[in-house]
């Protein structure tokens, strides 16, 4: 492959019809927004791919390895259209299942995705299982929301404000690899995030404008929100909030670097007026930083480079 | 896999939640329906995947392989909305990228995609992206009607429709399986089926209440009809619509048992009052068959078997 995730798949657009004017927003924010009725359809989907998202070995470690996967689907799901602010709603999930595929750890799987579906009262309606070489499943979910935040709303003079903590994620997955099971709770911030549904709505309920998720790492996704806005985002490496379970695991600065190059965090991201400083806290964020005129991601007074992981570029 | 594919999919929806009261179908029909204002919404999703539904191999005996392929997935989609008596709105496609893909291959795709869209004026609004030791491509496709046609509509002293020519498709995978490329025209019915969506309208608009389209054979989507309305259905072979070209490829026995057992036609099976016999042939329905009292499916006075090729069971 040739070329990077990013432009292949701006390539790929390239090919699609423009949009009617019933699609408020198109490819390229966490969800696509059609108009329905008095408010807005949120759609989005996403895969989820042995070898690539995950790896059989794992289940080794972790009990319940398959059940946790499918909660994470859903969760992956529902926090893309928590971080445009809106309530999920209606699912569908596709299932590849390889020859030497188990049903054992299919049924876990879809315990996983029923659990989950459960928690955030998401109807499952339907799906396509077939035969496929790599196993893989994806989820196709519709929320609904009266209005939305996108992350081209940024203005200068908001406060960055986040939920949770960042960096576990990764710190999961450094522990997978390394075939270890401990600390559990960072294993299962990575393999069973849960997506920020109700701080979502309650930010869009205050007025909130702008918010994304932390799914490719916070400065990637505070580059989305720059980039969009076409504001300069300046944050505290300070404010950043870490786990005590990932500062003891991988020391101070180790988590820093996971909290900001992470990704698959699926803490919400919001920028707001600083008149909302107080309500917006009583949600559940935490100030981070602030938004500015200019363009650029800043940590500490520093340009950083927000560029996450590429999954299709070779390695440089 | 010790289970065949109904049975896996049976078993894994039984670890989902109980749908709520907004979802009037859920998994089992051609599409779920879901309650949305005055209206209902129709949600489908299918997979292609490389050596389950498609051979890498026949780009070579095909031109502009992958753009057809693009165009089929849609159209299948459509096809399960079509079935239904909806009109296709939004779709979002996910793709997943094997080590060896080829941009100009998946660009053709997207073509095929974006083209069928165009065609069909349906939004793809989203997707993702993914590595994956397998080439795959999903679409969930969502529709809109005001009504809808099921499966268990099918009422005793009605008449049986069907679109088009049945086998085509059939037709032309065996084709492509000899390394052939001629008649074109199975071959592009094989790669590139076409929705039935406004034969499928129309007949919700006369009041038709009880339709699905030909995915699985023939005999098997009739036996669908039959199980799920708790009748008998009974088909005259000879009036069964073949293509010239099928008969004169395969001869007029082989192309029956295509027309029968072979799958993948997308065209439209609908039951219907005798009253409404013009219409529903103005339309483009031709009637092969009656359905009575009773259950199974019969051919020329005989019961068949209407059980499709299971992609998932070990062959017996």
């Amino acid at each position: 492959m040739r070329l990077g995730e990013f432009e292949l798949i701006r390539r790929l657009i390239k090919e699609l019809p423009p949009p009617s004017e019933k699609v408020v927003v198109g490819v390229g924010d966490d969800t696509a927004v059609v108009k329905a009725g008095r408010g807005y359809r949120l759609l989005t989907t996403d895969a989820l791919v042995e070898g690539s998202h995950f790896k059989r070995a794992w289940k080794e470690t972790v009990e319940e390895f398959f059940f946790l996967l499918g909660k994470k689907l859903v969760n992956v799901c529902a926090s893309d259209v928590a971080s445009m602010g809106g309530e999920p709603k209606v699912g569908l999930i596709n299932l590849g299942v390889p020859p030497d595929g188990k049903e054992v750890e299919l049924i876990e799987l879809y315990r996983g995705v029923g659990e989950a579906a459960m928690e955030l009262k998401v109807d499952i309606v339907g799906g396509d299982t077939v035969k496929s070489g790599t196993l893989f499943f994806d989820m196709t979910l519709i929320g609904e929301s009266p209005s939305y935040m996108l992350r081209s709303s940024a203005k200068p003079g908001e406060l960055v404000g986040i939920t949770g903590t960042a960096g576990d994620s990764r710190g999961g997955l450094e522990l997978l690899e390394r075939g270890r099971s401990e600390p559990k709770y960072l294993i299962e911030r990575f393999l069973s995030p849960k997506a920020r549904v109700r701080e979502g709505r309650e930010a869009l309920k205050l007025g909130v404008k702008c918010g994304t998720d932390v799914s490719d790492g916070l400065l990637f996704n505070l580059g989305t929100i720059a980039e969009s806005s076409k504001v300069r985002i300046e944050v505290e490496s300070s404010l950043i909030p870490l786990s005590q379970e990932l500062t003891e695991t991988f020391g101070k600065e180790k988590a820093l670097e996971f909290a900001l190059y992470g990704g698959e965090d699926y803490e919400l991201i919001i920028t707001f007026p600083e008149r909302l400083i107080k309500k917006v806290e009583e949600i559940g964020f935490k100030v981070i930083g602030e938004v500015k005129e200019g363009s650029g991601v800043f940590l500490d007074g520093r340009k950083v480079r927000t560029k996450g992981y590429d999954h299709f570029k070779e390695e440089e």
